[in-house]
């Protein structure tokens, strides 16, 4: 062993001491707490731990309970069956079965657009940023890249790599006026941000759209949260909101949430056969590594159906009459949002507590407290799912009052009363 | 539209004009001459294109065949009617099913390390890597990351992310000499490489195990080519020659290849739980992404259950027969190693048209040629399986010398002859 040279970081876009140092406090306090590391099996909705805790999951994004439909398993069975395979193993853009063809045609019916799998939203994200940021996909312009400050980790990683093929900058949250101002500047601007994300909140949308009309503007959402759970056929929130038909914007969308399957889905408009093949063949994991397997294809291809069905609308409406429920109990700065997510605050001394107590009265909530989040804006964070009963939701409201969260006010009733 | 700002890049650690550039025109090439971009439905281990041709794969990294094992599809299947989810879709750090925790206590016992899954070897990477740079998956102190010029780019992309963390530098192909003198010089130096390549050869693991021994180094490999295939219960090339138990190696593989199932496997060893749950929380993707789905862990399951009995080493001897046979006919650099993988090397000017005359013949071989490998050393990639019959290969060998490769010098014989 040697003295040796110490090195000393740039941390310029990111910071693992900060990162890992914050977040594994957070981590331990939750975890000793009982409320992280916890593994439990899941039947008919309830979860068991080991030691025979039943708890039902708050804290899970399968909004429409699609995950567990009997035809989304029995979707992947037989597409297990009829491929024999769950992935024969060559980069696509040699050799490919039709699993993954079947699929993108599938879902670019139903969601009228140019549909390209990968195995997860942040290989998709991985992948095409860096192909954005050189122009490739695209005119062959470098554009400026904006990102947002709060935009998910699977796409703020790829600053580092973006950055060594184009400028990269970060901007505060959803900040319009900023965003105009890089516009009137550089010929080229993509903005990189959530469109749906997961404290709750979407992104403005229409004020983009407007953006991308006057200056041309290209946008990069992740609408993970609202895909399915959101518009007709589940489209989501950014194409509910703005139709795309050009290649200004692009939506990357995992199938892992309310779609109740695996993989995820690039949603695609205006882009020239040649870019496709850009993409399938240079768009990192996308192109080099496994894909899906057949199980989530089959899944996907039967999920697919059913959001072409009447079932789909008739979740949605579930899934709102769950929220509304909610909200008629227990008031947050999200009541009367249709997404499905609501952070109920806490003060920062009683929020583990807070969490503890719910979760033996047998409901699982995420604790959110610092350091993961500024002192004074902890508190627990609530998911709705369609299949969680009016008894489940009243129940939990009750217990979350009791440990201190804001009643709702008289004024807001219970659905259908 | 403005005028705007014209952005230079600074293609520090990558360069997507250089990469795209050239790699598209060799992917058009292929396609244009019918040896990409092909669509076929794979039947009892032949595939079918839409037009009715009928080819045997040579260019598939299912070396055992496993992928298409009746045992690992029902094993699949049993799990997805055991568990009744694709995936509970939150973070396993907060909760999770038991799913994922047996897949990685079976592959540990079966390879003898702490295995954490994950959804591909390149979610591994991408995760691993900065936590490597940054010493969180260590001691914390900061290392030199050297990264082999050839390196796989699931590794080589996570270049600029970890330069952001640490000091990376490119080292030519396994130069020893390199790593020693920056072993002298750093108190801590990774090196990243391949354990095995997809053009055919293993890493110096011996000698690195020498410098390992001597100075503490620390290797992260990449041996997915080579897991399943070789040593025992198919441990892999690195774990055969240098079996690991210590952190000074960590090893990251593919289940897509061999082993024949989706996701991946790091095998580490020695490192504390505290360790173990860094790499849980906050190695990128594998903490907050979607894990690999309950079809795959069933598939897994199976899988490593093969791996327990006598039907492995059958099939690794039935692979080392295949190659001999290959051997036996055609002459490469490869000739005599037990690596799956050959290069039957062609002249520049009439590799695509061999290329085109052995699929015609009914074989698919991956011909590899400038610009994407120097002018001089094109050839045809040839994958050797264990379920390839002898007359598949000797036929393949027949067309392959009457397009222009080296026989096989006479004292070369068929194994068993």
């Amino acid at each position: 062993m040697n003295a040796g040279r110490t090195i000393e970081p740039t941390h310029r876009y990111r910071n693992n001491d900060k990162s890992v140092g914050i977040g594994n406090a957070f981590w331990d306090l939750s975890e000793e707490n009982g409320l992280a590391g916890i593994v439990a099996e899941l039947d008919d909705g309830v979860l068991r731990t080991g030691e025979g805790h039943t708890f039902v999951n708050f804290s899970c994004c399968s909004y429409l309970d699609l995950d567990s439909h009997p035809r989304v398993i029995e979707g992947a069975v037989e597409a297990l069956r009829r491929y024999g395979v769950l992935d024969h193993c060559i980069p696509r853009s040699r050799v490919q079965i039709p699993a993954l063809l079947e699929l993108e045609h599938s879902l670019g019916e139903l969601f009228s657009a140019d549909v390209v799998s990968a195995i997860s939203a942040s290989a998709a994200s991985a992948g095409l940023l860096p192909l954005i940021a050189s122009g490739h996909v695209g005119d062959g312009e470098r554009p400026l890249m904006i990102f947002d400050k709060n935009c998910h980790v699977s796409m703020a990683q790829t600053k580092p790599v973006c950055a060594d093929e184009t400028e990269v900058v970060t901007c505060r949250h959803h900040d319009l006026d900023f965003i105009e101002a890089r516009c009137k500047e550089y010929s080229r601007v993509w903005y990189v941000c959530d469109g749906s994300d997961s404290l709750g909140g979407y992104a403005p949308v229409a004020e983009l759209a407007a953006l991308q009309d006057r200056y041309g503007l290209q946008v990069y959402y992740d609408d993970s949260h609202s895909l399915s759970a959101f518009g007709p056929r589940g489209v989501g929130y950014v194409r509910s909101v703005a139709p795309a038909a050009n290649d200004r914007t692009v939506v990357v969308a995992t199938l892992n949430k309310a779609f109740g399957t695996s993989g995820a889905a690039v949603l695609l408009d205006g882009h020239p056969k040649r870019t496709l093949r850009v993409i399938e063949r240079f768009a990192g994991a996308m192109s080099y590594s496994q894909p899906l397997n057949t199980a989530a294809v089959g899944a996907g291809l039967a999920s697919a159906e059913i959001h072409r069905s009447e079932e789909l609308p008739a979740l949605q409406k579930r899934l709102q009459e769950k929220i509304a429920l909610f909200d008629a109990h227990v008031e947050t700065a999200q009541s009367g949002s249709t997404f499905p997510i609501r952070l109920v605050p806490m003060d920062d001394e009683v929020v583990v507590e807070a969490g503890k107590r719910v979760f033996e009265a047998g409901f699982y909530v995420s604790p959110v407290f610092f350091p993961i989040v500024a002192r004074g804006t902890a508190g627990l964070r609530v998911m709705m799912r369609a299949g969680q009963t009016d008894e489940q939701i009243r129940d939990l409201c009750s217990v979350l009052v009791e440990v201190g969260a804001r009643p709702a006010p008289a004024t807001r009733t219970e659905p259908g009363a």
